[in-house]
This record gives C-alpha cells, sequence and structure tokens, in this order.
C-alpha cells in the first residue's frame, strides 16, 4: 500500500500527485440528491461499490437509506463485510470453489447473495452454502441486452429460479437484470428504448415466476445513465447505480446527462513545459485509464488532454495560458471505476484544504 | 494488499482468478536472452522498473548484468533502494519540493539520478540536493521525435546541461533520448526511420557537450521494440528496455517483433457461458488494461476477447469448442506495464506448477 499523498489540513495545492481527490461538498450534494430522487418512487438502492470499494462510502450511503451495497467480486464483499456492511449481494456469478467458500463464510456476518446463469453454479454455490452451514441469496441473472451474462428471460429463468429455490440452502430472491451498455447510450430516446425493453423481459419474468409461485423481492439493475426508468418501472425494486457519487467525462457526454456533479479529480502537476504548445502532467494512463476516453482538465476547456502513455500526459494548450511547470490540475477521469482501483487513497477536501484521507479497502479486489 | 491468489507446489489450475501468471521458464530464457544479444555491443543495460515494479526481478536482471534500473517515478525509486538496487536513474523529470527531497533522501544509500528539460527543474534539484547533502546524477532530456518531454536536441540541451554542470550538488551525467512512439510502429522500415533520426540527434548532441567540455557517460534510450538499432548506433551507451522480460500482445504485432517469448499472462476464469457463441471471463479491463488492444487468449486462436467491461471480458467463440463453465485461460495482455500494475503478486509457474509468488512491490507507486 502506498502512503497517503496528504494530512489533513493541508491546502490542495500541497498534495502529493498524482492523487486522487474528492470534492467533499459535491460527493455529498450527490448521495444527497440520489436519496432525494428515488424516494417518492419506493424504490431502494442497492449502491454499487465496485465504483467506490470503501465502507466510509458504503456508510455514508446506508445513512441516508441505501439498504445494501452490490459488489462484483467476492474480494469486495470481504472488504465490506469486515468493515460493517450487513447486506452484501454479488451481482456477478461466482466460480470456483474457494471463491464460493469465502463468500458463504461471510454469511455468517452479513446477509451475502450472489447471481447464478447456469445449473452448475447452482449446485456449487448450495454445496459452499451447505458445507459453511449457511443459507445464501440467489438472483437469476437474465440478459435484457448486454449480450454478455444471464439467461434469456421467460422459461429459462423460471427454471433455473426453480433449482435455486429446490436448494435447502440457497434463498431464491428474485432477478438480475441489469443492462450495462444503455448506461452510455448517447440519446435519451436510445436509453429509454433499451431500458424499455429490459422492463418488459424483468416484466415478464417477474410474471411467470408468480405463476409458479416464486416470489422476488429483489428486481435488481439500473446504473447512473438510466435509473430513473427502472426506477418508474413499477417492476425493478432496487437501484444498482454506482458512479452517481463520483460522476466521469464519459457520463458528462450523455444528453441530458445524470442530474450529479463531478465529485472525483486526478490531481496531477506539470512536469515539463519543454515542448511548444503543450505541457505534460505527471499522470498518464496508468493513473486515469483511458478505457472510456481521455480526461479532461477541470475548468480549463482550452486545455486539451489528448494523449495518454504510460506515466505522462500530454495536454495541449488550444486556449488560453498554458499551466505552469509545478501547477497543479484537476482532471476529470474518463471513467470513474477502474479510475479509483489505481489509487490506496481517497484524499477528501472541502473549500481548499484536505479534511479527511480515507482508504481505498478494496483497491485491487479483484478475486 | 490483497492476499496471494496461491501457493507454491500448486498446480497452475488451482490458482485463484484473475491472477498475474509468470511462466519462469520463457522469463529466464528473456533475460539470458537480451544479456546475449547486447554482449558483443559493449553497449548496457539499464532495465526499466516501470515494467516490473519489483526488486526481484531487477536483482535477476543485474545477475545477467543490468548495470542498474530505470524507473519513472520517485516512489518507484525508493521501493528499488529499499530493495537492495544500488543504482537507479528516474528517466523523467521530477517536480515538487516533496518529490526531490525523497530522491535526494535515497542518494545516501544508492547513486540516484534524474532527468531534466527545464532550468527551473535544474535549480529545484540542486537545492534538493544541497539540502540532502548529496549530489545527484542529472541527464538532460531530449526530443528525439515523441513531441512529449524533452528540449531540442543541439544548443538548447548543451545550455541546459552547462547549467547542471555548474551546480555544485549535481552531476552531469548525459543525455537522456529515449523514442517511445518508435517501440510500437509496424514495420521494420518505419522503426529505422524513426530510430535513425533519434540516434543523429543524440549524436549531434554528444558532439556539441564534448566541445563544451562536457562529456557523455550515459547516453540513454531505447525500448523493446527497437533497442538494436540504438544498441548498434555507436552513439547510445545504455539500454532502457523493460517489456522484453515479458513481452505483449502488441509489441507481437509488430512486424519482425522483439526476440523475446511471451512469459506473462493474466489467468482467468469462465464464469459464464448462458450467451449464444460466447463464454464470459471474470477478468475485464481492471484486470487487464485495454490501453493498447484487447488481450489474446493464449494458445486459443479460435477464441476473441473481444470486449471488457470492468470485471468481465467477453469472449468470442470463432472457432474449436467452447470453454467449459469454470475453465481457467491464460490471457496475453495487450500491454504488460499497466497490466502488472493491477496486481499484487506474481505467481511463478513452471512446468505446470506454482514455483513462487514475488510481490509486485511497486505497484501503485505514482508518486
Amino acid at each position: 500500500m502506498q502512503p497517503p499523498p496528504a494530512e489533513p489540513g493541508m491546502r490542495e495545492e500541497e498534495v502529493d500527485t498524482p492523487a486522487l481527490l474528492l470534492d467533499l461538498d459535491a460527493f455529498e450534494a450527490n448521495l444527497d440528491a440520489m436519496a432525494a430522487l428515488l424516494a417518492p418512487t419506493g424504490v431502494r438502492l442497492r449502491a454499487h461499490a465496485k465504483t467506490h470499494k470503501s465502507p466510509v462510502i458504503a456508510a455514508l450511503q446506508a445513512a441516508r437509506g441505501a439498504v445494501g451495497q452490490c459488489v462484483q467480486k467476492v474480494a469486495e464483499a470481504e472488504v465490506l463485510a469486515w468493515g460493517g456492511i450487513r447486506d452484501i449481494l454479488v451481482t456477478n456469478q461466482v466460480v470456483g470453489a474457494r471463491k464460493l467458500a469465502r463468500l458463504a463464510a461471510l454469511a455468517a456476518i452479513a446477509e451475502v447473495g450472489l447471481c447464478v446463469d447456469d445449473p452448475a453454479q447452482v449446485a456449487a454455490a448450495e454445496a459452499a452454502a451447505e458445507a459453511a452451514g449457511r443459507r445464501l441469496r440467489v438472483l437469476v441473472e437474465i440478459d435484457v441486452g448486454m449480450g454478455r451474462c444471464g439467461v434469456p428471460a421467460g422459461p429459462p429463468a423460471v427454471a433455473l429460479a426453480q433449482r435455486v429455490a429446490a436448494s435447502p440452502h440457497l434463498i431464491f430472491a428474485g432477478i438480475q437484470a441489469y443492462h450495462g451498455r444503455a448506461q452510455h447510450l448517447r440519446a435519451p430516446e436510445e436509453r429509454a428504448a433499451a431500458i424499455g425493453q429490459a422492463i418488459e423481459a424483468a416484466r415478464r419474468t417477474v410474471e411467470q415466476l408468480r405463476q409458479q409461485g416464486l416470489a422476488c423481492p429483489i428486481v435488481g439493475g439500473a446504473g447512473t445513465g438510466t435509473f430513473l426508468l427502472e426506477a418508474a418501472s413499477g417492476v425493478y425494486t432496487e437501484i444498482q447505480a454506482g458512479s452517481y457519487v463520483f460522476m466521469d467525462a464519459d457520463y458528462a457526454r450523455n444528453q441530458e446527462a445524470p442530474p450529479f456533479r463531478q465529485s472525483l479529480f486526478v490531481l496531477a502537476t506539470v512536469m515539463s513545459v519543454a515542448g511548444d504548445g503543450i505541457c505534460v502532467v505527471d499522470a498518464g494512463h496508468k493513473a486515469v485509464p483511458t478505457d472510456s476516453g481521455m480526461p479532461l482538465v477541470a475548468g480549463r476547456p482550452g486545455l486539451i488532454y489528448a494523449g495518454a502513455s504510460d506515466e505522462h500526459g500530454k495536454i495541449l494548450v488550444q486556449d488560453g495560458p498554458r499551466p505552469a511547470l509545478g501547477e497543479k490540475l484537476r482532471l476529470i477521469p474518463g471513467h470513474c471505476d477502474p479510475t479509483v482501483d489505481r489509487y490506496d487513497w481517497y484524499v477528501g477536501v472541502r473549500r481548499g484544504r484536505v479534511e479527511c484521507l480515507w482508504p481505498v479497502a478494496a483497491r485491487g479486489a479483484m478475486a
């Protein structure tokens, strides 16, 4: 683990770089905004910890009404459970006896669930739960348009749910119906069309399950780009948004972008001004991953982060003065989730001062 | 830090995933091959630790004749120095008083150098070295075609070198002349043309420095894609290749690719076979960064890793049987450097058995 790049009380300009900066006012406003948006719908928030990887942030979400957390990985579930979170859903298949044993062990201290899309996964989860002497909650994942994981909606989902329900150490808890690709469709009507299909697939599956006597306490899915659609559906019961706490450059490119503020930044230092019309910062793609495009320079639209190598970011000065050598710039990450996972520490800032250092406790928790 | 995904003696199939696998036979063959290729040239190897981030690997390179290590970051230099490496060059500008103080402190236990491309950097390095009561070696970086850092070759470099030489706590040690972009030009003639220009720029600068009475014990640069050109130049004295120990899918796309074996893999597990004609593995772009393209599936040309989301890799089954649920696949990373930096452990394997677990000691060392 790397030493923290700052201490409480420092001015932001004193923070060593690259650093993962969290603007606490914007972050708290986002927490409040999500709670306010969901309150009238009656739909629950089960926030996704794949984004923040922090029991501290999970607790702040719980304090505003989140019923639990989602994770993608067993190792993330461990960090949350050991950090005091008591309701955790792995929104993913868990394959491998070692992973399943670790997950089942967590059921001693938390409500724990996972997803399945294959009968063999049901059998393996049952065996792990039985060995641990615990019960695991299981959601059947249906493919609602991503073409990735999940069985088809309708009868295949019902058949798999019946296997779950027939397993003595498993509890059939509902369906997982997440459409990840829809989050980043740019036009609102494209997102509405994609989520409309997801809603119909979920509705049909829930209805067919009900006909077989299987209730769905959880119909889970939705992300920061579409959650208002799922929340208004009358079908989804839990919203799994994660990025809303931070936002990023890619979500900001959505037309009618999500109603949240940018709270997450990578603070970088200008390390070279030797080239004509450029400056170079000390944050390349190791510091600010580019899978969803280049970062933006906050508050400086004339500065274009045009190229990321491992440890260098090349910034074109298209308008305004060139930043000085040693000047610190706030970068808006292209994609918040992998960016957070690069760092050991959040540096929480408010009104120009460092207020807190929170560990990114599940950094690298890929197992 | 995450727990290791394996124990010595395990079979490879038992390793938990995602895991960073190092094929020790191929890795050692690469170490030997580089030593053999450079021996007749008389040019020294100063291997780049930005790739491997490991004092263990640095020591193995030293045992085969490497004179020292390169790093990009002060935090990497610390990990190497505290791990026993005694000659370390930061092939990069170091900007910020805190970073410079940390680097100067290392000069108590190692030969330490850094690069400059601005007079203000020279003054700051001199101040830090004086405060520490140490001397730092300084290379002047020249831009040999990347358009990133570095002063122009010739008179601007000479002027900066004279400033260094006039600084009582700095030692002018030569020039840094690295052409990163040239490493991945596909055609050998393109690489030769780019490096030919770099060699001429370096030659001219060395000659002009000599006329001013400034010798260049180090003329450093070159990477895995071009090092034979620099080594044959009669100008470069140190080769800074890093990736040769591991290789990756991007280097393999070069025509007349570097003469090294693929030794680095990400081991992944098939976690879903629910979709038609696909399987999904538990390694997305958090586990195998895609900045230089998608990973390949080792030994399975009919399997196309076609899409990476945060924690999922979607593999199209174009030819041959679909892998079974739970089957483990070796992925060849698109780009070795950022992939290594995602992991806490190397899992060294030989003939199907885990032989060692080496920490990626400078994982996340971005400061």
